[in-house]
């Protein structure tokens, strides 16, 4: 997608500098930086930072450092791929990613590794954009239907509205995103969308992140804090939820970022449809109880206590928001049951969240 | 209840230096800043910037704003309670309280009216006051029978958790809280209570007002995001909630800080209690569907888009955390549908939320 007019991915090899580069996501939406990683050291710091997140582009940046890793002269692949396995806990892509990755290079000789990496991490990224654009291919015609729908009860309604929490933009995969992906092929394809872009406490990725990539490409968007979205749906103002997925079971429970499971509450109660886009990778097929079975990683307090902004003289600045003197709980993500699932939207087209419908991707 | 171990009130006469006196609630919980009033103008000024909030502490103000606009020689009684009426359209206290004040002296003559005003609105604090107390004693059987029933599963339970969302407690009244005087009349009684604060987005009424209160009480508590409610539910974390209500119609839709309904839905879902506590002043018997007849109130932008909080060096400061270039959306309240709400819990007793049991407070 773009930034200021010029096509940008979230993370690339550059020839020139022999680096993997990325964009440090820890300082959007107020500065646009590009970071180098040349070592297995900054690849882990870049995904426990978040300078890089978003469960597909965290299965990137994985394969990444095992080049990384590889190049430094380190042949322990399989400690290589447990460090990187550790730094997130949640997102079953960097487990599927790091499997891939291990399983393709063991069957080469070592010197041979650092170059299959490279290869291999390369067309992971190149897989993962194309991914994503294809599910912005079977995520479009159910926006259009939405609208055409809606129009049809209104001739009068200008757009059609969208509600979507945290981050499933291009700035979570490689290129396009998913959640994003159909509002952006929506959007080229001429059907007037307005995103509600929920804030995200506590990391706020939708107010610094969403915001931030529908402005550059031009699309109308407004942000609501996360408390909104429930009246906004009593009241007729969303006509359809879209958001991503950190890993979701063989029976379609979704994990997504802390909050999601609220907004699917409240679309179930409004007859809202709350669709899921997410590539089959985020598919853990080996669970099938999602709030019982995947684990929530525990975030630090500081997200919560503390906000990054910009100060009066316009210079980057933290703040403490609270006072010290109160605990502080910050889980990461929550599970919304399939029940409250109108449907995935996969690379592969769109599944209802059944296993009966889902063991077809198997 | 207590600041720094001290009997402390949210508004009082003060007799010494013949004005009104009331806590700077936008600077908690940094500083702890007494403000006088002396002028309807800066009674207004008090209740629109937010420095006094809470439905009936908002009320309380009216009618002490009354008292200072006929000491100042105003004797346009109707047009000083328009004017108060005006500076926050949710909240029904404040037209129960201009109404009730208007009707008291409208009856006598002029230069008796300052005087009657000014024993009327410290009645009416002694009296919020108590009615608050009264909540506490009637939510507080709920609470026992809450904490005896989980022992009773699981003797091995260590306190009975209730979360609650923005700030019902004494702050938001004269004294003792609607939602939180249970929970400090069950503390006071030896129950070991636990509480889930919401940061309650925009203004963070949870993180600043009700984690301070509940510090100065010495209560256990946990600030939380609010989208981290549904999670907790999920996970038997939450044994029931507990709320205030800004408006509550004859047939018992609670009108609440924006996000609470999305705490209902999650109660529900998880089989959760879900209670507010609200003097009666609150009820309007006038409507009969909230989501459809309540007005909710559009509150600024720059609530959403700064934040309020120490710098490094301790100083009260605000930074901007999104870009200028996003639209934002900022309701402030939401209606809770009765279908929800497990009880109302008044001064005058418990009520199931309806018609028929509400329509024995008329």
């Amino acid at each position: 997608m773009q930034v200021n007019g010029q096509p940008q991915r979230t993370i690339w090899f550059d020839e020139a500098q022999h680096c993997v580069r990325i964009i440090d996501q820890t300082l959007l939406p107020h500065h646009f930086n590009i970071l180098s990683l040349h070592t297995l050291d900054s690849a882990c710091h870049a995904i426990i930072s978040m300078q890089v997140r978003g469960a597909p582009l965290i299965g990137v940046t994985a394969a990444f450092g095992v080049y990384l890793a590889l190049r430094e002269g380190n042949t322990d692949l399989a400690g290589v791929c447990e460090r990187l396995l550790k730094t997130r806990p949640t997102a079953v892509n960097l487990r599927w990613a790091l499997d891939r990755v291990q399983a393709e290079l063991l069957s080469l000789e070592a010197e041979r590794r650092p170059t299959a990496a490279l290869g291999l991490a390369r067309l992971m990224a190149d897989e993962d954009a194309a991914a994503c654009s294809a599910i912005g291919d079977h995520g479009l015609p159910l926006l259009e239907l939405a609208w055409v729908e809606k129009r049809r009860r209104n001739p009068a309604a200008e757009c059609l509205n969208v509600l979507t929490h945290c981050n499933a933009g291009w700035l979570a995969t490689v290129d396009w995103g998913t959640a994003l992906a159909p509002i952006y092929k929506a959007h080229f394809k001429g059907i007037p969308v307005h995103v509600w872009v929920d804030e995200t406490r506590p990391r706020n990725q939708g107010a610094f992140l969403t915001a931030w990539e529908l402005q550059q490409q031009g699309i109308p968007h407004t942000v609501i804090v996360d408390n909104a979205g429930g009246h906004l749906m009593q009241h007729g103002e969303v006509d359809l939820c879209l958001v991503g997925s950190d890993r979701t079971t063989a029976t379609g429970d979704v994990c997504n970022k802390i909050g999601t499971y609220l907004k699917a509450l409240a679309a179930f109660d409004n007859g809202v449809p709350f669709y899921v886009a997410l590539p089959v990778s985020t598919i853990d097929f080996g669970l099938s109880d999602g709030v019982r079975e995947i684990p929530i990683e525990q975030r630090h307090a500081s997200e919560v206590s503390h906000m990054q902004g910009l100060d009066e003289t316009g210079q980057l600045s933290r703040v403490q928001v609270m006072t010290s003197h109160s605990a502080i709980n910050n889980f990461g993500f929550d599970v919304t049951p399939a029940r409250l699932v109108t449907a995935l939207i996969t690379e592969k087209g769109v599944f209802a969240p059944t296993r009966e419908s889902l063991k077809s991707l198997l």
